[in-house]
Parts: C-alpha cells; structure tokens; sequence
C-alpha cells in the first residue's frame, strides 16, 4: 500500500488530492500513539529471546537456524544472524526472496515443492546463496536435478524423514535409500542432510511429555542415521526441531542444527504450555488494540478482529501484568474483539478509547497479517520493521 | 511487495541482480498455469451474484450499498455501482481510503471509532466523498462535529442500535434520542438515519430460523423509527442486513437499505446454510493449490495452510463437481493442507503436482490475506485484479 507520503490532508484546498494511508507510528512515540490494530513487538523481551536459544544451543555445539516463517521479516534474520545462526529456514520459495535480496547467505526451504516455475525459482537462487532443499518422493528430485545442471548450480538436497508428524517425509530406511540415489544422479544436486521435523511435538503441553515425544523423533532420525552410516554414506546435517522442543534437541546428540521461529516472539499458545528452568521464553508479539465501543454492560468492544489476528490455536489474550479482574477475550469477528469485563453488570464506558495490548495465540499466521512491526522500546516506538515476505506463501 | 519486475532471471550472469517475485498469472494463462496458493475468482458466478442482490433488492425498491470489507477491491466496488448499488459500506476509515480515491462517491462507515487521527482522516473523506459514520455513545459524537466544523464539511452520522447481536449499538430509545441531540449540535454533522446490523443472524443455519431472527431485528429497527416520527424526526436511512438476511430485509417494509457483502463469493460457511428458491448465491471464489508432497498412503498434502485460507468458520472444502469418494481438507498447519483420501489405503502418489481448488469457509479473512485476485472465466485467466484495502484495518 501507499504509504511513503505520510500526510492525511484536512484542509479542503486539497480535496482533490488523494489520500495517503496514515502511517500506523512514528519513531518516538508513545504506545498510545500507535495507530490500531497494530503488531508491536518489545525489543527487550526479542533481544532476550534471540540470545537465548543462541547461547543454549552454541553451549551445545549445536547450529541454530532460525525459521523465517515465523517473522518474515529481514531485520530480525539480521539479528538472529548477528547473534551466530547459521542461515535460516524458509517454508515457501517465494518467502526466501526478501532473504536472498537481503544477502542472508545460507537458506534451507524446509518443505517439498513441485512444479516448473518453483525449480526455477530454486536454481535463480542457487546461483545467489548456499540453497538447500527438501524432497520426499524422487519425483521431486529429478526435475530440480536437469535444471541446476543446466544453470551450473549446486544445490543441496535433504530427504525429508517422518519422524512422528505424519504429515510430509517418507518414513522407511529405505525410500530414504532411493532418495539419496536419485540425488546422486546429478551433479547439480547433493546430498545435504536430513530434515527430521516433528511440527505437533512442539505443541505437547506437559514438559514430561513433550520431552517423550521429542526424544522418539531424535530416536527415529538417529536409525535413519545408522542406516545410511552403514551403507557408507556420512549425513553431514540433521536438521529440525523448534521452540517446544529445542532444549531437547540440543542435547540429543542427534541434530546438529534446529530450526526454532516462534522463539523471538512466544505466542499465547506457546506461552500456555509447560516449561522448566530458563526455557520459557518472554512474551514479545503483541497487538496495539484500542476500545471502540461500551454501548453493553459488562462488555467492551476493540477494533482487532480476525483480519488482525490469527485464532487457529485460541483467542487472543487481555495483557496486563495483573492476573485477575481482567477483560477476557470473548469473541472475534471481522473488525471486532468483544471482551467480557470481571463481571456482567460492570459499566465498560471508562474504557472507551483506551489503548490494550493483547497477546496472539498463533504468531505466525498473525505476523502474516501485517506490513510491519512496531518494535517498542521501554513504552517508546524505536522503529518500524518492515514484514518484506508477508503474503509470499507461493 | 515489488512484482512489478516479473521476471525470474535463472542465468547465473545475472546471479547479483534482485530476484523479483513471480507473478501469480499471466492474462490467458489456463488454471492449471496459476501459481498457487492463489485466490480464484470465478467470473461467471461473480457477475450472476452481482445482478441477483441488485435485481432482487431494485424489485423491492431497497437500496443495496455492498460492504467492501468482504472483498476490498476497487474493481469489485466498481462493478457493484455498476450494477446500481449506491455506494458502499467500509468497516474502517483506512480501508475506504483506496475507494475514495478510485473514486467511489458515497462511503458508509459501518462501524464505531474514536481518536483524533481517525477523526482528522473520517474529516479528509468527507471532503472528497458523500460520507457517513456510526456513533453509539456521545463521547464519539462531538470530537467529530468539532473537526467537521472547522474543515467546513458535513458528515452524515447514523446511531447504532443493537438490533439483536448484543456487540455494538445503542439499546433504548432515550440513548438514541441522546445522540441525535448530540448530531444536531454540529452543524458538521447531520443526523444520516440508523445502522441496524445484526450479524450472527445472517449465519443462522436454517432458513425459518434465521427468516424469525431477521424478522425480530427488523421490528426492533421498526420501534426505533416509530419513537423518531413521534418526535417529528424523519429517519432518511435504516441500513443494515447482509448476505443471509437480504430476502427478508429486502420484504421487511424498515429497511431502507442493505450491506450485504458476501454473496459476490459465496463462502463455504454461506454455502452450508438452508436457502430457498433462487437465493443461493453461486461459489465464485476459490483457492487454487497444489499437491506437493503424498509420502502418506491415505493422504495427501496440499501447499495452502493457515497463511492462505482463514479457518475461523470451518477448514476449506475441496472443490468437485463430483459429491463422493473426494479428498476431505482434514487439518491446516502454517504452509500445509493435509486431505484425506477416501480410503486410508488408497495411494495419494498420483495426486503429486496435481492443482486443486478448495472453498474457503470464509471469505473476508481468507481475502485479506492475499494481494490480488485471479479473475478466471472458463478456466482461463482474465484479469489480475488488486486487492487495494488489503490490511487497511486501523
């Protein structure tokens, strides 16, 4: 959208000119200035976060390659690449673009693709950056195989494994075999690893039992691991693992790189779960949300609905350093949040303007919503942080 | 994001320059040719559901100003005064930026909103558009006379009243007489008539059902004018009503005007309702996606997730014009669709690489969630057309 001309014009000389979309804030302002709904993002608890998992993982030797999924934002690689990953992880060709422009050296799309257009669009960048792949069926692996031989690229290819998901990754010893044959076929292609997600495992509430589950992925990629030993073959990457579960994976002695993305922000669902020691991360991701309407008592209305925020995995939730008495998010629709006041008789009109933070359930379909980020330093906006792959999901 | 260069350069004499992104479609391109997730707008049922809700309410003498929120797209607006809609309603001031500018001359603001940057934006419309807000608390009224009144513009201000959705809107008359009081304060402001929307009724299943609940908030409207004429104050505009309810509204003898929004789509949660006669509107959008991964026997995987399709009103349906034996959309993760096959033996090998199209369960959020429609008429593509309010929600 237009939004480099920042003025909204009033005076009716200039009725003819078009309007310019206000800019949602300005460096230097309050919180309260924000323009709502917005994404605000606290630079302390993100700083936090980012050094966090750098620090546990390099205490472990194992490699962090954050998941641009989550921020699809260029700044945050930046400093996720500041603090020592490797690279990052990209979940859709097109999302890596920003990152390839931005001279992130090291990308792993860590999802199959097919088709003419995306192979090449994965040779262009190939020719860029250290590009890595997934497959998990050796029809992928062939067409992707011709096009970087033709444009004398390399690109490394990571048979996908299903180690508990379900979902992508082929699941025998030896569909893996095939795979890594096939990669073998082209010179344009090597063998790059293995990618050993388990997406569902992260979202294990009980810390026992998401530990459980996280130790049977490691376990079923260690056998695949064996395997290929057997057969001569060295797996120079093990890659996967996120926010629930990195602090198992690093000290698997299995993976050799994780993949964690909701890190930087903890979502409200990830907020929800279980954690010991240091591990639960800071609440970062927030949405500026102001009440617009106290016609109901009992109830106020915000202007953040479901065009602000993603609610596949819960509502959003009231902020407040306060543990009761809070407004509870009841119900989203389109451009409205209604939330329920302590109690039904509660008249709401003291709130009406006033600006609320809530927390998303789900960061990344939220982040997905927005061109940028507010980050907030101490109450104060430090800066706007474009969202350059929003919307890229081809 | 930058698409203006559509090239995909893939030679490595080129590997410094930027890689741009690809464009989704090309005009005359075949369906099979879109890159996908995409947002499929199926022509034919489009303009059939344009002229049935124009034709229907004209028969009536109901106005019809269509609520862009469902589609924020400048081209479909267009269309709809094509078709004899009178204006259209917008559910924030940001979003109707984009169609004031097009050039679109009457603007309803369907909705509340307070603060100064909106009230000096709400003033730079009136100066260029024929506009109207909501209010339903006095505090909104007079910030918004005082700033009409310095520009020199009038702005028509319609009390909300809650007609039956208990979220926003006045529930007395004496509130309603409250705020007229307070319009006629300004001489920047005119009294506009009533919104009177009642949204969960347009989402009744059946059709008796939702015809009563229509009917109970058209006679709460009806008392509101009553109490008005009594006083000697004529109610220009009763405005209100939606998809779901447009049958009844348009028969109701109160409104005098209606918002619907959705039926130029026909989203699966709309589709699923009870209709009679000839007001089922036609599906005209669709997501096109593709098969990418089938490791599964029983599965198969589609790369349209969370970031493509909003679920808040049920996962999307896949698209057949066959009734049995068809993938079922089972669960959405970020960048995945996983369906399930009809059997859980059958091999989903076959499906790798294929384009599918899937019925989004709701339109509004799944919209904003992409820059563009591909405007499709038998199976080739048309027309690109912008999805300028995209993310306008402040």
């Amino acid at each position: 959208m237009p939004d480099s001309d920042n003025t909204v014009s009033t005076s009716s000389n200039a009725a003819s000119g078009r309007l310019a979309v206000p800019p949602v804030a300005c460096p230097g302002d309050s919180l309260a200035q924000v323009a709502t709904p917005s994404l605000v993002l606290d630079l302390d608890a993100f700083d936090a976060n980012v050094m966090r998992m750098a620090s546990a993982a390099a205490a472990r030797g194992v490699a962090v390659r954050p998941h641009a999924k989550a921020h699809k934002c260029v700044t945050i690689a930046r400093a996720q690449m500041a603090a020592g990953a490797v690279g990052i992880c990209c979940q859709k060709l097109t999302e890596a673009i920003p990152f390839v422009n931005a001279g992130i050296g090291s990308i792993h799309i860590s999802n199959e693709f097919v088709g003419e257009a995306r192979v090449a669009l994965a040779v262009a960048m190939a020719s860029r950056v250290s590009l890595s792949v997934c497959v998990d069926d050796v029809r992928q692996v062939a067409p992707l195989g011709k096009a970087a031989q033709r444009a004398g690229v390399r690109i490394a290819v990571l048979p996908e494994v299903d180690v508990g998901q379900g979902r992508c990754g082929v699941d025998s010893t030896d569909a893996v075999g095939e795979l890594i044959d096939a990669i073998d076929h082209y010179e344009g292609l090597r063998f790059g690893g293995l990618q050993a997600y388990h997406g569902s495992a992260q979202h294990v509430d009980g810390w026992d039992a998401r530990r459980d589950t996280a130790r049977l992925a490691a376990d079923r990629a260690a056998a695949y691991v064996r395997f290929l030993a057997a057969r001569g073959i060295a797996c120079p990457v093990v890659t996967g693992g996120g926010t629930g579960t990195a602090e198992f994976d690093i000290e698997s002695g299995v993976y050799t790189e994780i993949q964690p993305g909701s890190y930087v922000f903890l979502d409200g669902h990830y907020g929800s779960l279980e954690w010991r020691d240091d591990w639960r991360f800071r609440h970062g991701l927030f949405l500026a949300s102001t009440v617009m309407s106290t016609a109901r008592a009992g109830l106020i209305v915000c202007d953040a609905g479901l065009k602000s925020v993603a609610t596949d995995s819960g509502l959003p939730r009231f902020w407040s350093s306060q543990q009761a008495g809070q407004p509870y998010y009841r119900t989203a629709s389109d451009e409205h949040g209604v939330l329920e006041l302590a109690s039904p008789d509660e008249d709401g009109a003291p709130w009406l303007g006033e600006p609320i933070l809530l927390v998303p359930g789900h960061c990344d379909p939220t982040v997905n919503l927005y061109d940028r980020y507010v980050a907030v330093r101490h109450g104060r906006v430090e800066a706007l942080w474009p969202i350059e792959a929003r919307g890229l999901s081809q």
